[in-house]
């Protein structure tokens, strides 16, 4: 939904509540949405006291890390940045030169399924959880140096088992999905 | 089966004979199969000129990873110990402190998943291939210090699909399988 030809006013309006919706919408993103210049979000960002997207990230990853109780933070593969306990989970892999095959310059397969695995047992709400089962799926090649954003959805809760979806965009684009199901150690493994 | 009393040139004879089914057996297992103690198989194998268990592994595993073609050899996750490609293959993968949880001293389950997944793409007969399915089960809980020996089998080829099933064991007992579909990239992921 483009906002063309907007007032400032108006513009730095929507700006703030489209951020607050979302916090790692990119300047360029917004830029986009606005039909403005990149330059011109940013000078908004400044008027309205809104901090660039890497300090957004980095604030709304501290708040997250603190509320899960299943793994340690730096177990996460990738940036942790939203988590609703029991609910739900978002992070960001930002893919790098040695995460690649060497003979295509993909990402190699267990990176995105641990960014997946490791964002699923996050949202789990328990001290201790394992995956029993994944069934995944890679719908596209993903390349060094693309973002790759996971987000994790609590399905069902039964016993000791939890049933998790994840699915992985590049931009909008879905390219992985995966359910997993977790089990809480309490109950042993079966 | 266990050889108990046997004279020495019949023990030799079968010896020679389990190693060249197993060449990952070692001494200990070895020298309980012939309920001699190890110090008696480890003469065994000098008499017979067969080298210790870690020359094995290295003899067979370098022959192995000359025959890969879809995986440099350096990306699989464990040691290649033998491969027929386009049919089957094994790998061994031992465990380290630093692939366990905190919490739980248990080995991440994306280890596992690597391991059994450079395994499935390396026994594919093709130039490149990608993971395109993965369905896995976690049975057992692994431990830092326990050995993976992963076993794959490429099930079925049909168009450029690959179906390739990977069971991982410690000692005899299953902790993982899983089923993988491979595409071949020469038509595309779908």
């Amino acid at each position: 939904m483009a906002k063309r030809g907007l007032p400032k006013y108006q513009r730095q309006k929507y700006l703030s509540q489209k951020i607050k919706e979302d916090p790692f919408l990119t300047d360029e993103e917004l830029a986009e949405k606005f039909s403005v210049s990149v330059q011109t979000i940013r000078l908004d960002r400044m008027e309205l006291g809104i901090p660039e997207l890497r300090e957004r990230i980095k604030s709304v990853a501290e708040q997250s890390y603190s509320k899960v109780k299943s793994i340690a933070g730096r177990e996460i593969l990738g940036e942790l940045v939203d988590i609703v306990l029991g609910e739900r989970g978002i992070s960001i892999l930002e893919t790098t030169e040695d995460m690649v095959f060497e003979k295509t310059r993909i990402v190699r397969g267990h990176y995105i399924f641990a960014q997946a695995n490791s964002l699923a047992i996050a949202v789990i709400d328990a001290e201790v959880a394992l995956t029993g089962v994944a069934n995944i799926k890679y719908k596209v090649p993903v390349y060094a140096g693309e973002k790759l954003i996971a987000k994790a959805q609590v399905i069902r809760k039964r016993g000791n088992k939890y049933f998790v979806w994840v699915k992985i965009y590049v931009k909008q684009k879905e390219v992985f999905r995966g359910k997993f199901i977790l089990v809480s150690m309490e109950g042993g493994m079966s």
